[in-house]
């Protein structure tokens, strides 16, 4: 019964061993992977080291009864790499990977996590340089992700300017709808897509490459449109009002907000699960794919009339 | 009665704003720090980029009630920056942590591992480059350290030859008598210097530098010397044969051996818990400070015959 296996039962020895089978492998940027006391890492001349970290936590960002080790693996990835997007001209060079595992946690779902993290670092060639493995009593996952930026290619989260519009790139509420029908425990069929963007967020590294010099200040949108907005404008000292009227949304999000009674523009501003880029530019310069969402003036805090309830937030 | 506040009455706005009154000062190597969502860090001209990642995680690696969570930030550094010293000629660029917290966890610990972080980055010189909260039913803590090598200064696991001698640098067994005491719940007097010896660990930076170009296979002693030994064993494709005569014991490991009946070099080839660095020179090579664990000798796998029990391991 192979099904039976635990994590316990592949030993610490064994599941590095599959780890080093996996991931030892060598890549332009990786001098040493997997299998030393650290990660040899080559960081092309005249460039900067760019490094985030975020982390999956069981009961906090996913439930294991909902959650497939592959997609999560994936999410892991999305979510890490959107930083580096945030950052705008940047390339990823590494990923480095702390998995927290109980000993009872089937075989087979740790594997599915290797088999998803070895899909992901091909896919973004970001290869897995190195991690660590820890007895938990929750699962959990911290994933380190380090790109090469040119020096003049940063945006920052301080550089918007009154006048410059807010816009976005990405879906924006559609995985917040998606993670809150997981959460319900029943899915219907017409909300499937919202799961769907739920666990295949991308991360928007494109995007944020064409917005470098382009962007005055930009971040992901992992924590919901309002707290983005409060964010650049604490940053770059100056007032936002959110204006949601042109942000995209598809027939699912529509149908799920009316189903939940929820003003749709409300649920936009609030869900921040889709990972995609919120960002400044100066009046005109909107690029084709993003949206507007917004404007930039002289003051501090945000404001949104579009919700369902004016919204005002100063610091 | 500001001593009942809970993480979740700082809110997580509230820690960001302290972590980044704390650590968003400008160093040598860090032109972007903790605030935006990647760090950018300097690698010098020529320098290889090394980075590893370890973890602290409730109920694995410590107790909270036997914890104080200044002494878990200095573990949390020393714990990592050990890999890189392993690594040979590393200098510390610089770190990123993430940390899970329970919203119940008082105020004052949060703040006690902020601040056990900020003295820990200024002595190490190695600055706090970013990270992430996240809300979790246990406390861990992840670590990603950085630093830089000269390319021909690493020291890998593989270089072993027979003929080598095996050595040691650092207190060997001495924190793993602590933490067996810690875990009892009652700690003697006689003892206290073994407790000592676990929180103050000192990653053996200044050592791995002095062992570039002179080692043929290094790595920390992690989870004891017999692991440590089997690892640059299968690395190296070399037998490894131990003999702890002379390793350092103080008085008060003696003791703890002599109070539990435990055989002091068997003890001390299980214990981990010091991270010294184990590594092999070419005889009449081994350098002041360091002391002889064993040699070198062709074949496979590692033999142990000065414990209670004679050991012998074969992958």
């Amino acid at each position: 019964m192979p099904s039976s296996k635990r994590v316990s039962d592949l030993g610490e020895t064994g599941l590095l061993r599959r780890i080093y089978a996996r991931f030892a492998r060598p890549s332009p940027g990786v001098l040493i992977g997997p299998g030393d006391d650290a990660a040899a890492l080559r960081v092309p001349p005249g460039r900067l080291l760019l490094a985030t970290q975020d982390d999956l936590v069981e009961g906090t960002h996913f439930q294991l009864d909902w959650t497939d080790p592959a997609r999560l693996a994936a999410r892991l990835f999305a979510v890490n790499l959107s930083d580096l997007a945030a950052m705008g001209d940047c390339r990823p060079l590494a990923c480095i990977v702390s998995a927290g595992l109980p000993p009872g946690l089937p075989a087979s779902w740790a594997q599915g996590l290797l088999a998803g993290l070895g899909r992901c670092a091909r896919r973004y060639r970001t290869p897995l340089a190195g991690g660590n493995l820890a007895r938990s009593k929750k699962v959990f996952l911290s994933m380190c992700a380090m790109g090469t930026a040119r020096p003049g290619g940063l945006v920052r989260r301080s550089g918007a300017r009154p006048g410059d519009l807010l816009a976005g790139v990405g879906p924006l509420g559609e995985a917040a709808a998606g993670v809150s029908l997981l959460r319900s425990g029943s899915v219907p069929r017409w909300g499937t897509p919202l799961v769907r963007a739920f666990w295949e967020v991308r991360p928007q590294l494109e995007a944020g490459r064409r917005l470098a010099g382009l962007a005055t200040s930009m971040l992901d949108n992992s924590d919901g449109l309002l707290r983005s907005a409060r964010i650049l404008s604490e940053a770059s000292g100056v007032r936002i009002r959110l204006d949601l009227k042109e942000a995209p949304a598809s027939q699912a999000l529509r149908r799920f907000c009316r189903e939940r009674r929820l003003d749709l523009r409300e649920h936009q501003a609030r869900g921040g699960e889709d990972y995609g880029l919120v960002f400044t530019v100066p009046p005109g310069r909107l690029p084709r794919g993003a949206y507007r969402l917004g404007s930039v003036e002289k003051g501090r805090g945000v404001v949104f009339e579009g919700g369902a309830e004016p919204f005002e937030h100063f610091r």
